[in-house]
């Protein structure tokens, strides 16, 4: 079933375009989807995507825009008028609709609005454009099939024969009071069931899930993922329905998040694509990268100040990349379960007993590896043993240290309302890098005495 | 909306469970949704979590197991006889109660199946047990709606009525042959906007996406992200009908997927979750950790190998950490956006290219990098000029080849069929910490030469 993008297929189909052959062209989109046509466009020179989206109609190319990539999304409406851009929309759900024309410039949104011919629509859309990003508000359609609760199951199916035709899925049937207020839902298995003199009020469940205009978008995902949800109703302060949420958007909310969160874990500092420009990949990779320059610099101090081991022990020297890298590794551990543990909801219990728990797996990490390690400098490198007890001593508060700091900061962070996973990565690696070198150094000044 | 768990609740549940005030503890949990109560039993000590499997019914406890974290649930089922646990089966779909069935014992696993009043669930759950773990007939369930292209829409709306019934959610009806292969589909929208004198054939569309029973989840997942599906139907070789799978499902393998990429890039060898055991996370985290150590041991033979440049250049070993930190930063950077890259199906054009595009981006970071390193090192540090070029110059070779590395060992990976996610992490970081090492002082041999 899947569509492959083959490079003779792209090259059959640039030379249609060379030939202007449209009707071909036409032809040969006939049954791909438009998500597939999106993913051919992404691979064309400009100016043939310009051309397809051009010779093909509003209804497929409309969807087809929804699915682009957002670069090249933004430089085929560079090149189309408000009126083309308007017509798009037009076949659009609010919801998207809303999406492309707040990529715009605000005078550009004013003129493609005003070239709307649906009222309705463009109401919508400024409705939409309205909310806040990551708001429920921001994420939510207008459509949706809504009833009040006097109707009766014959009265409602007949309204619902109208109100269906916008409406591409209908998950649920949304029942209002006279200020359209929700009091219930039905779905349409109900409503086949159910004889046609019956009233809406007798077979709707009165116990309905909504969320709030303003609500937090992964806050969303996390209810209609733990309730199982595929669409969720939105309602404003009063209870009044404004709008609902499909699980198709919330399946995009959760895929973005969780990039977002390993991206941040592997040191970008803003979201990024394979694709994007090396400008582009270069900016995002830098910031964290001197961060990590500057931390270098600091543990370059460190071992700066430690010199007088130079002399009677330069094979401490030799360690610290080992040591600074467990550190690293540990530290990354603790802060990954801990992230994951406050994005699922499942931290509980305690700090104490939080903290009682990291100590004991540093303990129990921090043992075996010690012994290994103190072991096998011992045998292979010839150390002597005040050496290995200092390295293996070193490595055990070192990797009990990580995992505290690893915990912990993680753990601050999401209490003063930033983003955990910001933790994780090079931040915790740099620190964790000069915290073990210096507990290094001065266990060893302890043990060796220079 | 959400149900907040506190601890006033769980104490005053804990001494109605104590006084076996059954009653008062229906009341308690009877608008409580499963998947809060499921919560709330996560919670419990163990005597309790069975106490209210117990009193409540089995409709209400059947989608409780099915919610609980599996240690728990594992014990609970432990804790009942083959009977009671083919209660609870009984009221479950056919997906969650082959996963459910699927942890038991073989032996208890026919016993269960055999204390099933359901005839039909029990035949459907052994084809269901009988497919390979993390492929569509695994996921699927066997409920759906299923008609016959030669129908009318009045008739089919009879047998609907029927079949519907035994069905959660009605995504889509799917339509079959006589022999029972898919051909097409409808949705109940469709079916209510007909007229009830159409024909099945008529008003179903033609062209449906199906998924392969042996189908992995993942391409399952991106199938129907992709396409912005809510149920696939699922065939077999000869394209007969045999199941569904429904979003919520879905949502779950993406959650699933993207922890355990989360997880494997952090340093973890196997599944974990924050409320584990200490011996489980431990379990989890020593393995590579263990290669990590092992990492750094060859590092400190590298470093050992130098140790000629210890007279006249001590300084030198002040920066063997930074240039680790710095390669091993640059290659997870490298590496997570490629694995990124593979996920999402977004990784194209030729390796060549690729590669010029890593290098383009080492250059470019390598060079701010070194230039603020030098000035700092020269500035402060008082540095001569040779060792200021000698560590800037290592810089730069040091992060272009550990781009290159980042990028190409996850590619490599993918390319022999290994999660190229077990790239990321401690691999990288331990083998750049080594490679960085070793280029920062043969380039200094080369310059100070010592």
């Amino acid at each position: 079933m899947p569509f492959e993008i083959s490079d003779d297929f792209l090259d059959n189909l640039s030379e249609l375009i060379a030939k202007d052959q449209s009707k071909e062209i036409t032809t040969l989109f006939e049954d791909v989807h438009f998500a597939d046509i999106a993913e051919v466009l992404d691979e064309l020179d400009f100016d043939e995507a310009i051309y397809i989206i051009k010779l093909l109609d509003s209804e497929k190319t409309s969807e087809i825009l929804t699915e682009l990539e957002d670069d090249i999304r933004e430089k085929i409406l560079e090149n189309l008028s408000a009126k083309e851009i308007a017509n798009e929309i037009g076949e659009m759900d609010s919801d998207d609709a809303a999406d492309i024309i707040g990529e715009l410039s605000v005078e550009r949104q004013d003129r493609v609005i005003k070239a709307l011919n649906d009222e309705e629509l463009a109401a919508d859309i400024k409705e939409l454009l309205s909310y806040e990003e990551n708001t429920a508000g921001a994420l939510m359609a207008k459509e949706l099939v809504k009833v009040y609760e006097t109707w009766t199951v014959a009265g409602c199916m007949r309204r619902i024969r109208g109100q269906a035709k916008e409406v591409t899925r209908v998950h649920s049937i949304y029942v209002v009071d006279k200020q359209d207020k929700l009091v219930g839902r039905l779905s349409l298995k109900d409503l086949i069931i159910a004889k046609s003199d019956q009233k809406i009020a007798d077979i709707s469940k009165d116990s309905v899930d909504s969320v709030n205009v303003d609500e937090d978008d992964e806050e969303i995902a996390k209810i209609m993922a733990k309730y199982d949800l595929e669409a969720i109703p939105v309602v404003d302060k009063n209870n009044v329905l404004v709008g609902r949420i499909t699980i198709d958007d919330i399946v995009d909310v959760i895929r973005d998040e969780a990039d977002k969160d390993y991206q941040m874990a592997a040191g970008f500092s803003k979201d990024v694509e394979v694709n994007d420009t090396i400008w582009e990949l270069t900016k995002a990779r830098l910031p964290w990268l001197i961060l990590a320059l500057f931390g270098g610099f600091i543990s370059v101090s460190v071992l700066g100040s430690f010199d007088g081991a130079m002399k009677n022990y330069p094979e401490l020297f030799f360690f610290t990349p080992l040591i600074a890298a467990m550190a690293g590794n540990v530290g990354v551990q603790s802060s990954a379960i801990i992230v994951q543990g406050l994005a699922n909801d499942s931290l509980r219990g305690s700090l104490f007993k939080r903290l009682l728990k990291e100590i004991l797996q540093g303990l129990l990490n921090g043992f075996v590896l010690a012994a290994l390690l103190m072991s096998a400098g011992m045998l292979f490198l010839g150390f002597p043993l005040n050496l290995g007890v200092t390295v293996a001593a070193s490595l055990i508060s070192v990797i009990i240290i990580a995992s505290i700091i690893g915990t912990f900061i993680p753990i601050i962070l999401a209490k003063r309302g930033i983003d955990p996973a910001l933790a994780t990565g090079p931040f915790i690696t740099t620190s964790n890098d000069i915290l073990g070198i210096l507990i290094y150094f001065s266990i060893a000044q302890l043990v060796l005495g220079f």
